[in-house]
């Protein structure tokens, strides 16, 4: 990776930034590094050195633990703040944490924020690269890009392809990241859900809103599912998790009507026997622990090539 | 250790399953190791680049800390989860999170969890070798090896001793690991404490019960106290600390009764005035200290042992 | 720096240990690490292999951060043990608890505790060097040492200089070690707050009482307002937030009262509009985020300091 691969994206806000060529670039980037990650001597010194902060002002443990894995696969140092129980914001605006921060001089700033918009308001603030992890129901993007690696790992291509995402699509950032990233590679998306969590624009986004679960899973190549949020149960646009899985789960009957290889995804925790049947979460098509393994190599990518533009 | 001890183990999960020999291994590879532990510049490359993951389901800070010591003065990576507070757990299985964490490709996961079995239940999920750090009332394996350690270097042997357990012996790990460890290594144990909290089968195990603390103590070579938990102080079978302190607590009058260079040993935190009287705490036969320097080695010890057998 | 600056502090509990020669030591040396703390590449290898444990017993992101911070671009392993959640003090008293610590042979303990004197008390029980990142309202030396390198590197003397420091004085940890560490440099400090928050022998600190706000301020190189505690907003000594921003918050007009390059320091989080009117905060004489700069830096230079005289 001497000369690098061109990328001019100095941060990584989501998905609707980043043209084909980009995509591509990410993700033959993680490929090389998916290599490293996986051999028993894991660490390489691209990023020795610099300093990496993970900034989550939600709850997280998965997408922190993989972010802080690959910075440190790269002899990154890496920093986690708990925004939510830290004292850096009591009383304190985001621009002054950002800038406070910022003073100490990170490299990068991996931010997860319940408020959409949060990681492009801090690029004002910092000189470092920022990465979103996620923040509230806008973008998702190093979940795309995993998820889209995965695909393109066992199908070798994505485009052409037909990617049913089933869930709460109103609410959920992993899916318009999805949304983006499979329509920009070439492929079609059919989305399915409780009637009143499909948003009304979803046509404009390039996704198509299915007339049922059969419909949108028939011939697919990717049945994705969405986790449901156990915290909002309270919400009564919710069904409850009985009905939830009765209604939207993704069963071995239901996914007898996708094409035969169709791959089974899901960004995890995954609720047994409600999002997914136990069989088909362990089944042979379930792609569910590639996409854990491929998120780490495909943040080692967006680590290094922000980095290559600094 | 260019050509390194043969040690069988890809995990640890018990005192049960170490033989003799196992033990001897661990306890001289351990000695090495606390000679580069306590110099000044205390860090060797030996697991440079691995994963090491501590993955806590109970609080601790001393274990953890320990071992994150350990692996670090080894130059490996850690990666803290704190599970009891974890998004990692919400909603999703054991064997869901040990295939999740598997996928990120740790080499080392290290285990604490409230219920028995449970690293047991982790190697059937995950490619990384797995240290109990503790599981419920099962065992705490590298506890014993580091009293065993201690032991040792005090009296320079491990066999024909007599040592005396006091406390709760039922829901202790350590108990059941360090009577699995002495008499195996040829010692014997007699253990004291609450009529109600000493297990019925504790012949079985190897151990004798005493009829009172004198006799427990009487001629001992180590005088052991169990930590009180007084997170279980409203627990009817247990005494109130004032109670336990007058039956159980080791005075010294009671460790006069011991051999005069008996050694006396805590787990740790001491309850002070409870389980130890201050001045036994701190008397000049307590080796509490050297216990948890040693623990260091040990531990450092065994993540050098199971690397060795991947 | 390979003779290195004669400095023979093991330990730094206060300002009121450090001579002006000492003090001059330690931002002379910072000036130095914040050259390789700025640039891209910022690790240096100077403490290769040395553990530095954070102790805290108060939460804190940002002293902490900056402590990581510093001693990770100093090639420290760091250790974060949060002791007011943890398992560690559970029924132990600080004499066991540092014991405990020590015995894992830490180089260097940084402690932050809400009693005065805890860290001098560390010093008693431990081996490694100790650094106070605060204790109680008695001192919190760093946070002076970078108040005085941000003022140095900005008027080039700390000596001849007025200093007006605004707030609740008598609570206020910074207050002191600023007030100890100015007048040491041959500077003068007045002091203005809430009449019942002005500590009676302030005159013997060396600092002198301001009639007004406009008194302390008027003339001053240095304008240090104080964050005002919001978890103390019970106290019936305090103001309101709305009393407090009128009568001792800094405006523009305030302000006006001052030298016309006079410098704007807090010591962060800042409660916009109440000690500080917003555009003061982010005014052209505010050097609050140059104060976060050289918070690493001086941190760099106290831990590299404490391990040339072990």
């Amino acid at each position: 990776m001497a000369t690098g691969p061109s990328f001019a994206h100095r941060h990584i806000l989501g998905m609707e930034q980043l043209s084909q060529e980009d995509i591509n670039t990410i993700l033959s980037t993680a490929d090389s590094f998916k290599e490293i990650s996986v051999r028993s001597i894991k660490k390489v010194p691209t990023l020795r050195g610099l300093t990496v902060i993970n900034l989550f002002f939600e709850p997280s443990t998965r997408t922190r633990l993989s972010f802080e894995v690959a910075a440190k696969r790269m002899s990154a140092d890496t920093f986690n703040i708990n925004a939510s129980s830290s004292s850096t914001v009591k009383g304190e605006t985001l621009p002054d944490t950002a800038r406070n921060i910022s003073a100490m001089h990170p490299d990068i700033i991996v931010i997860r924020h319940s408020c959409a918009g949060t990681p492009l308001l801090l690029t004002r603030y910092v000189r470092a690269a920022v990465i979103n992890a996620g923040d509230g129901a806008h973008e998702h993007p190093s979940q795309a890009l995993l998820d889209l690696m995965t695909v393109n790992e066992h199908r070798g291509t994505l485009s052409g392809l037909k990617v049913a995402i089933i869930g709460d699509i109103t609410h959920s950032r992993v899916a318009r990241s999805n949304i983006i990233g499979f329509t920009r590679m070439g492929s079609e998306v059919s989305v399915y859900g409780p009637a009143t969590l499909i948003p009304k624009g979803i046509e404009q986004m390039g996704a198509t809103r299915s007339p049922s679960l059969e419909e949108a899973v028939r011939d697919a190549d990717v049945v994705m599912a969405l986790r449901i949020q156990r915290e909002r149960q309270n919400d009564p646009l919710l069904p409850s998790l009985r009905e939830y899985s009765r209604e939207f789960g993704i069963s071995r009957s239901i996914l007898s009507l996708a094409k035969p290889d169709a791959l089974v995804m899901h960004p995890g925790p995954v609720n047994r026997g409600v999002e997914l049947s136990p069989d088909v979460a362990d089944g042979p098509r379930s792609v569910i622990l590639d996409q854990v393994t491929n998120g780490v190599a495909v943040r080692m990518a967006l680590l290094y090539l922000v980095m290559g533009t600094s």
